[in-house]
């Protein structure tokens, strides 16, 4: 797995030698400073990634991961202004830096030069890669509408959970990866395993992250643990709960997330909770579940089997992790 | 002419037909909305006009012609947040109907939407499209930051503002033409004629209405005349005005540009100081210098003459329009 130390530095070097410093400065400035606040940058990784497992060196895809990327910094601009979100990746949000409207126009500005990027590839690549990324950009934007009426529901359904974060998150990690294959020219089927590879892995990785915020170490995960509780998000872990719990428990989680509380009592007595339900024994399961789904995946795709392993290797360490 | 109602019949037919009936509704249900204001729907009509000039079957780039007006109700979205306008073509805007967040989140779908009609097109014609689309709306939001920076500034110079109007309005009327010229396959220079016709119009199109919105007639132009002038726009006229003007006249418009009262005095006094400075009569010359580049790139065009004959008498009949 040692190229995927490669494929990150290579987005990076990528990314850095980009020119953001153009006129007018106000619009560009903010695409540049989010551009280059890092990140786990995993989307863009994982396209160079299956450029290569396709047979294409994956410096041929590096147009198509920075278009992936770009988009996902997008994403996150305009999300920071709809979530009212003061910090990003430990830095000032760009609404917060600067105001509502460079958010605004600069996300608009960064959303179409994710677009250019795909012009470096000849007319039948760029137009497979454009509907791909127009198709799943739209799904983003239908996830982020989906997690926005969320907040006001009290009656979430968990299929309708898993869609919420299937459109925001996992559509796009499928994309990044059906993008490799694009530029690699593979097989329609094996195009169609690894998207849903990627995104049956996106399902789980995100579930995994929820999981995470709750029951993560500190010192490694990066942000305070319990985090969505504190703001009374409902995630998979409140949704179960309430649905495998007794009709006391309930309200007592129901009492919990109707105050604004901000103390480790509140986090301690909903993981209680969320342990006592077994709701985080379901959640496990659910992960692994989507993980196996997108292992059997890699079952139809003909590549060579070395590069089955790595793709497996890979989706085992991302659901493994602690932080 | 008689084509032009064609036109926009047929943009009108495809527009109204489009189902934004579609889930998330609270994502979808505003984008119709603004669809289906209405409007003058120039942009879309001038695409169709393109096509047939250069050969090709209107119906041909009516997929084009509404990409083009999707993107442009995109930015009327966007824009009316920052500006932070209520109405729009006498109906609520889309921020005060719903929010601020529908508002930011339906104009992000609305954008990636309208590059999805592209698909229509085979990969080549499709990426000549997309990539001047792509190019043209990254101007688009070049202009508008422009004009936000000149909210502020108070060193404007007249080739500033020519340039932001240029690129907040005049780029996407050179635009909508060129597209119409790309999906009838003409020659480049044929294209770059077209695109530099309707760029130069689109100039002097824009000098026009803010002519008219301190000169025209209120019956018939449809918004308060003065509207600007109460708003202390730095419009070419106000800019004009500050360059012909005397020490004292240069005083007093300086002086009621920095109030922010709402009456018919300062209507009255300001277009004095417009009209006694000449700045309405340069103005004229440079709409008309501006009407003229245009004619001149009709001369290069390789198309039947009864076609420039049209696209010449659009032309006139655009700039002496007084509504």
């Amino acid at each position: 797995m040692n190229n995927f130390i490669d494929y990150k530095n290579a987005v990076a070097d990528y990314i850095n030698q980009i020119n953001f410093n153009k006129n007018p400065k106000e619009l560009y400035e903010p695409i540049g400073y989010i551009a280059n606040l890092g990140g786990k940058r995993l989307r863009p990784l994982l396209t160079l990634f299956a450029a290569e497992v396709f047979g294409a060196a994956p410096n041929e895809a590096i147009h198509a991961a920075v278009a992936i990327e770009l988009f996902h910094n997008f994403s996150l601009i305009h999300d920071d202004i709809m979530d009212d979100a003061p910090l990003r990746r430990g830095e000032k949000t760009v609404h917060e830096k600067w105001n509502l409207n460079t958010g605004i126009l600069s996300g608009d500005a960064m959303l179409i030069l994710a677009y250019q990027y795909f012009e470096n590839y000849e007319p039948a690549i760029f137009k497979d890669l454009a509907k791909l990324f127009s198709k799943t950009a739209l799904e983003v934007c239908e996830g982020q509408q989906l997690d926005i009426n969320f907040e006001t529901r009290n009656n979430v359904s968990i299929p309708e959970y898993i869609k919420m974060i299937d459109y925001k998150t996992a559509v796009l990690v499928g994309a990044a990866l059906e993008m490799g294959a694009i530029v690699a020219k593979t097989t329609p089927s094996n195009k169609e395993a690894i998207y849903n590879f990627g995104r049956h892995l996106g399902i789980a990785f995100q579930l995994q992250d929820d999981y995470l915020d709750a029951f993560g170490e500190t010192a490694t995960f990066g942000k305070q643990i319990g985090g969505d509780i504190l703001e009374n998000k409902k995630t998979y872990l409140y949704l179960k709960t309430l649905e495998n719990a007794s009709e006391e428990d309930k309200k007592e989680l129901v009492k919990w997330y109707a105050t604004k509380e901000n103390s480790q009592e509140k986090i301690d007595s909903v993981k209680q909770l969320f342990i006592k339900t077994n709701a985080t024994g379901d959640m496990q399961l659910l992960i692994e579940e989507y993980t196996q789904k997108a292992l059997q995946q890699l079952e139809t795709l003909e590549i060579a089997y070395h590069f089955k392993e790595e793709l497996k290797e890979f989706a085992v360490s991302l659901m493994s992790r602690t932080v």
